[in-house]
């Protein structure tokens, strides 16, 4: 539709055009009148990471301001584990996917000499520590294959509901970052579109994104795997197929941003060298520098409230990430001083 | 979140929440009085298909109505050639490769030799015609092969910019149906988030969508192919690989709606056999009967104002599809007693 077209679409662009304005003399002379200037970030003590927050926001959405982005273009994307909620000892959907392919095994009586089922199903810790990744995904593979999105995501939830983190003694669930669901609420009230973009699957992180995190599921990029259609019988159903179309990882995150965004975000945020590409996607793509662009680690510098780690872990390493961060102006939050609580059950 | 954090997160449910019954009051108040009742689809024939499609919007979207659906479910897909646009005598996206394959020629002389591009270079139509599936996504591959999205769909929007239709003589973004973009604008002032999804690729539908439809590149569904990542001289790109990542027609439909919006669409517009998966996951999904459903098929009755084709054409096909409509209770677009005009320039 050209300009022309669009103006001349009827009654629905007179319709909202009457309204808006009326809406906007409401707002205006109701100016939420009586409200404080409240604290978008409460959970954050005051510093420099906070008020780099909050000015990117301020800058990239007050009207007039030099960095102003239109709200169509308001992308911000949050890798998961490590990010939102705790990774460590061992990625959630890992565990998800140990207690699952034990409880499959008894179906495929042939995992118990096959590898890397084998492994698993001994209960081989130190042998599971070493897979290499391609084994790993094939694990994760097994725990879709033949599933429809539905049923994998109550498998999911069923699982999420009655574990609990073997040192918090909580459900997964609970172990999100407050000071993030403050990030998110934040950036969502003004404008912004939150995406999850993680390593695990799209089927796992949907099972808990909505109710955790109020991200629906078409704003999650996840890994992925073929999957087959079929209708038969009148019912129409997609099963996964145990073959990788997306590891959402590492350089895959920035191939599924273009995918399934089509955007550059105009803020990332990540935990590990895993979120690399997201946040070089993020603030260096070409065309970037033409707005703020935001981007930032979270540093896991807290043993005592939740643990302690960047570059010597397997799970969320954070190496590379680390000598980056500071050439290409990337924040480093760090959860020890910048964080007033972990937890939602630690405010009081 | 929980409810209970969700209901604790402080200032800016507060705030929402105030400002939130202040505007309800507002335009209860205010009423947008004074605006007549107006009809949202003036360019379609009053008649049993545009009062189901009426009937339809109220029925999911009016409180209280027992086929309500909330708003975040509230998905409309729509595929695009031949139900957005005229997709005869050939496929744009087709034409566009062709012209294309010819200007990367010079810089790659291999293809004078090779197939499937000597076919195309020779300008043998009748041999063109005859290329099989897999030939083609080469061609299609190739155009897109090395470049960044941002580059092909430059190149893309430039062809749209001087190529014009054989029979109508205009761009062929201006070869768009009136009626279906008045179908988006009502969909949409009703909650409904519009999606295309599309044979085409994803960056060649981006080209125009938003300008054309007002459907943003997020809400694009289409081929895909695999892509590589590279960070150099401080530059992070995503360029196409000649491998297709998701074929997004006929099943592949249905996986990629399975995958990017993970919710089953509450309605969906196709006018091919390439589209029985997607108006099937519309209406037979399991869980399907627990809401209203709408499928439609565009129904190219027309050879006076547009084409007449249906089972026996190679481009847009529609004979399965045909017989099923009845059967799975699909409308038919008829779009020579439907609606009043093709186009937009055919309004008076």
């Amino acid at each position: 539709m050209d300009s022309g077209a669009r103006e001349r679409s009827g009654w629905l662009s007179t319709v909202v055009g009457r309204c808006t304005a009326l809406l906007v003399a409401a707002v205006v002379l109701a100016g939420c009148a009586g409200l404080p200037p409240s604290d978008p970030l409460p959970s954050w003590n005051d510093g420099a990471t906070k008020a780099a927050i909050v000015r990117f926001v301020a800058d990239t959405t007050q009207p007039g301001s030099p960095g102003f982005v239109p709200p169509a273009e308001r992308i911000a994307t949050f890798d998961n584990d490590g990010t939102l909620w705790t990774e460590h000892p061992m990625y959630v959907e890992v565990l998800f996917t140990v207690d699952r392919i034990k409880a499959l095994a008894a179906a495929n009586p042939g995992w118990r000499n096959e590898q890397p089922f084998k492994t698993v199903l001994d209960g081989d810790r130190a042998a599971m520590a070493k897979l290499p990744e391609g084994d790993f995904f094939k694990l994760i593979a097994a725990t879709h294959a033949g599933r429809t999105s539905a049923q994998f995501q109550q498998e999911a939830a069923d699982w999420l509901a009655v574990t609990r983190h073997p040192r918090f003694d909580r459900p997964y669930t609970q172990l999100v970052y407050q000071p993030m669901l403050e990030v998110l609420a934040y950036f969502r009230a003004n404008g912004y579109k939150t995406y999850i973009v993680s390593g695990g699957t799209l089927d796992f992180i949907r099972s808990f994104a909505e109710k955790a995190y109020g991200i629906p599921p078409e704003q999650v990029i996840g890994t992925s795997f073929d999957a087959k259609y079929t209708f038969e019988g009148g019912v129409a159903t997609v099963t996964a197929e145990p073959k990788l179309m997306l590891l959402d990882d590492g350089p895959g995150k920035a191939v599924g941003i273009d995918h399934v965004i089509g955007r550059v975000p105009i803020a990332a945020f990540g935990n590990s060298d895993g979120d690399l590409a997201m946040l070089q996607t993020t603030t260096n793509s070409p065309g970037s520098k033409a707005r703020p662009r935001f981007a930032a680690f979270v540093w896991h510098t807290d043993a005592v409230r939740e643990y302690a780690y960047d570059r010597n872990t397997s799970v969320g390493r954070l190496n590379e990430g680390l000598d980056l961060a500071p050439r290409l102006g990337w924040v480093l939050i760090d959860m020890k001083k910048d964080w007033k609580v972990i937890f939602p059950h630690e405010r009081k």
